[in-house]
């Protein structure tokens, strides 16, 4: 008997200030994270892919100002967005990644025609973007990517007026649209799912971490890094850290623990999240299904926008612990 | 007691011509692999570290001209020379790393600069040219890295008179700088080495593909697909089709069939390389070496410029079988 459908989010872990946080605050990002399992739970009751759940999904996730992608990216160094994007497809283990565009509405739609489309896997800056004006994806003015909080974060980590704002009691406040410390800004977003045909996929998407030097890639690009999906083992999205999941490996070390040591999917993550990455001070968290339909969402960080909804249940949304 | 210190390293792999061979170019062949180990050897044989010697190995590599990283790199799609690497130090699981820089002259010192220096892994395209430029690297014309035999394979490449050359008897020669098959060119440069103090290093090198799309990454930038190394199982450099390498996350899953399943770096190089990766019709083969100072260098196509150098005895050089 098949699983049954599910597709699991996340919209980025990190030290979310419960002080900066208020009811309301709470309830848009839930109500955020429940539209957004909505649209990709009903991809996956109709019968669609769980790659095009995960696209779908991540679009979504960009579009919204909540999040650390797309519109609502955190801010460069030199005051730009550059975003990283990437999909993988656990049925055949193709892959597609764009790292530093900036131009782009949705890089996940680039990475996902770098899967569909060409034979390669990854294109980064001004290449990237030529693939995807030549795929005649969505163009924005860089401005579109600009929202009001994130510019307020990257004034804060660049120092403009750091120091004042470092005591000053109405800086929790001045984030209250994003209550992950702007100080340990690591936010990135993204989706795994497994479909009625028992395939997994994986996607993830990000801007990036506040004030990076221009031209940094973390991990969310990165095949087997930030993102990995394979139909004999699981599908793993990760935000956090992006340095230290690189170095580990992260979304495929849970895979390759479950394929080489028999592990289940709860113990590789369990693992790879609470074990593996504090060893070189790794924080953050990530989303994986496997092909039963276990789900898991661990996280070593104060919070992580999260949630998952299988196909004819209420979608399920949580921030804290 | 401690093994002794050895250093492995490979120029690309490939179908090697043996009819565009002839004894003197193999000799040239021999002659730059062996030179470039003794100098490997002699960083060890100094006490040098493994991450110095793979460095330096690496460095020789893309200043020498038979091989496609550095001066000697291939042309893009565009005319143009884009450089990836990358280098991972096994004792601490840093790694730097640097991907489509086009005037830094030795891109391996770009990478472990970050590796030494940054907070960050990875950069990328300008990103990664002003960091090499704020670290003082050497920049060099883009045209330093132009060779007469690459760019008649670019030119064949993209066609501009490939119908002529195809059935040119006299093609082969004019590749004699080269004589992997030019049409299924993937030549990347590489070093894993152990060092006296039992530390384990990878470092890998490319110009990438011949008329790749520009902003093309492959493998070699990307520590777990073509560059990974850990004190507790071994280190490792790719060479072939790199996004195959990418979507096995070959490098890393030589190490993780160590660690999860027991398996030997034999075992595991050997299951990689002539299982996994042609599974997905991914060609190519690695180096690496493990902490026991054990050596492999496999690989599933005709051919692979390579060889090792233990500290005290006379390097080994290889082509073919």
């Amino acid at each position: 008997m098949k699983a049954t459908p599910v597709i699991a989010i996340h919209g980025g872990a990190g030290t979310i200030l419960r002080s900066a946080m208020n009811s309301e605050t709470e309830a848009r990002y839930h109500a955020a994270l429940e539209g957004i399992l909505l649209a990709g739970q009903r991809v996956l009751a109709d019968g669609g892919s769980a790659l095009d759940a995960v696209t779908e999904a991540v679009r979504l996730l960009e579009d919204c100002p909540l999040f650390n992608a797309g519109h609502g990216a955190v801010f460069t160094a030199a005051g730009t967005h550059e975003l990283d994007a990437s999909v993988m497809d656990g049925a055949t283990l193709e892959a597609g990644a764009v790292s530093c565009v900036t131009r782009v509405k949705n890089p996940v739609l680039a990475a996902r025609r770098v899967l569909d489309v060409s034979e390669h896997v990854m294109f980064t800056a001004a290449g990237a973007e030529a693939f995807a004006q030549a795929q005649g994806l969505e163009f924005v003015d860089p401005s579109y990517f600009y929202t009001e909080a994130r510019h307020q974060q990257w004034m804060k980590a660049r120092g403009t007026s750091g120091t004042m704002l470092d005591h000053d009691a109405t800086t929790k406040f001045a984030f209250e649209n994003d209550p992950i410390d702007p100080d340990k800004k690591f936010g990135t977003v993204g989706a795994v799912a497994l479909d009625a045909h028992g395939h997994l996929a994986a996607a993830t998407s990000t801007g990036g971490i506040t004030n990076k030097q221009a031209g940094r890639v973390g991990d969310a690009p990165l095949i087997g890094a930030g993102c990995y999906a394979n139909d004999a083992t699981c599908a793993v999205s990760t935000t956090g850290t992006g340095e230290m999941f690189m170095r580990m490996l992260a979304a495929y070390d849970v895979s390759a623990q479950m394929e080489y040591r028999g592990a289940s999917l709860e113990d590789a993550s369990h693992d790879v999240v609470m074990n593996r990455l504090p060893r070189i001070e790794g924080r953050g968290g990530l989303v994986a299904v496997d092909a039963k339909g276990n789900v898991v969402l661990p996280f070593n960080t104060e919070g992580m926008y999260r949630g998952f909804a299988r196909v004819g249940e209420t979608p399920v949304t949580a921030i804290y612990r």
